[in-house]
């Protein structure tokens, strides 16, 4: 099985290479535990393809978790940064079970969660959109309507539906600052995109 | 044969409608002839089937303007306007033979234009990036190499290669105006997704 997902926008080693710079990054201002950053940042979606395959009914950060934990046992690393490094695994997805409770599995939470939004989460969406034949834009339907995706779904609604909230889940003060800018930034592609849709720019 | 290409951002429906807001705008701010601008929208990429089954071996301007051409036979307008929608929509094209020399003609040419950059550039780019399976980004690519394109180019490159001239194609100064507009979102929206993609924004 491969170690990163083939999907090329969302969760393939792209992903892993920012959020580990983004870690990089956030641990310096933060004044957090690098070494464990980097092991983590770098593990945090090898469980991803179990989740892809079985179709959601593993999860990806609990079998990340895990198969951290044998890739570790022979690694030159204490047993207290081990632990760190597989609780940050554990506990870095959005609709986890488990809390990110250290500054480094704070600080992957943040930066994982950085990657969807700004103008790398325009990119992506978008890039998602057509990946699935979804529309470009589809002025007809209601952004903030909670039923299930279609075809004729966009990134305007996922923005409006998802990406516009992860401001508010931030957990460090770095990652924080760094989100608003990010979000600020969506706000005004989106804004531009509506008008410019228009013909109007 | 549909009438409109079936790929979700590029030329499909959608694109023709964007054509024909930008038109009407440009239109009215310029003083052109808008009964014969709103038949030349609707109508300019009528051809691009044809194109696309043909692997562009038929120019879908040129095909297009045929099309009109029967499509007006019967249609109640002037002759000189059906002259002119005819040459609008043969000469719309980028790199077509034919150049526009009516307002009316000038003033698709730069609305079909405006449709490939500003935000609505940036999210086609990256839609039909994810439609083809390329990459989000590749900073391993040299933007500014003119060799063909493959999977591992992106919309950076595009960009980079193609979207950053279109300002400097304008023949409208309300299209010249809005393209110098469009551009710079463009650029910094850029600067800003490298920025983002080394984890530092």
């Amino acid at each position: 099985m491969e170690c990163f997902s083939k999907d090329s926008g969302s969760h393939d080693r792209d992903h892993t290479q920012r959020v580990y710079n983004l870690c990089m990054h956030i641990g310096e201002v933060e004044g957090a535990d690098m070494e464990v950053l980097k092991i983590a940042a770098y593990l945090h979606d090898v469980g991803r393809p179990y989740q892809d395959e079985s179709k959601g009914s593993i999860c990806h950060a609990e079998k990340g978790a895990e198969m951290a934990r044998t890739l570790l046992e022979e690694y030159p690393v204490s047993d207290a940064r081990k632990a760190n490094i597989i609780h940050s695994i554990k506990s870095h997805r959005f609709r986890g079970k488990c809390q990110p409770e250290t500054l480094e599995a704070k600080i992957l939470f943040d930066a994982d969660k950085l990657d969807a939004i700004g103008a790398i989460g325009i990119a992506r969406t978008f890039q998602f959109a057509g990946e699935v034949g979804a529309k470009l834009h589809n002025p007809s339907i209601d952004p903030k309507d909670t039923k299930p995706y279609t075809e004729e779904d966009t990134a305007y609604r996922e923005f409006k539906l998802k990406l516009s909230k992860i401001k508010d889940r931030m957990l460090t003060a770095q990652g924080r600052r760094m989100a608003t800018g990010r979000h600020a930034f969506m706000e005004m592609f989106f804004e531009r995109f509506l008008h410019e849709y228009k013909g109007h720019k």
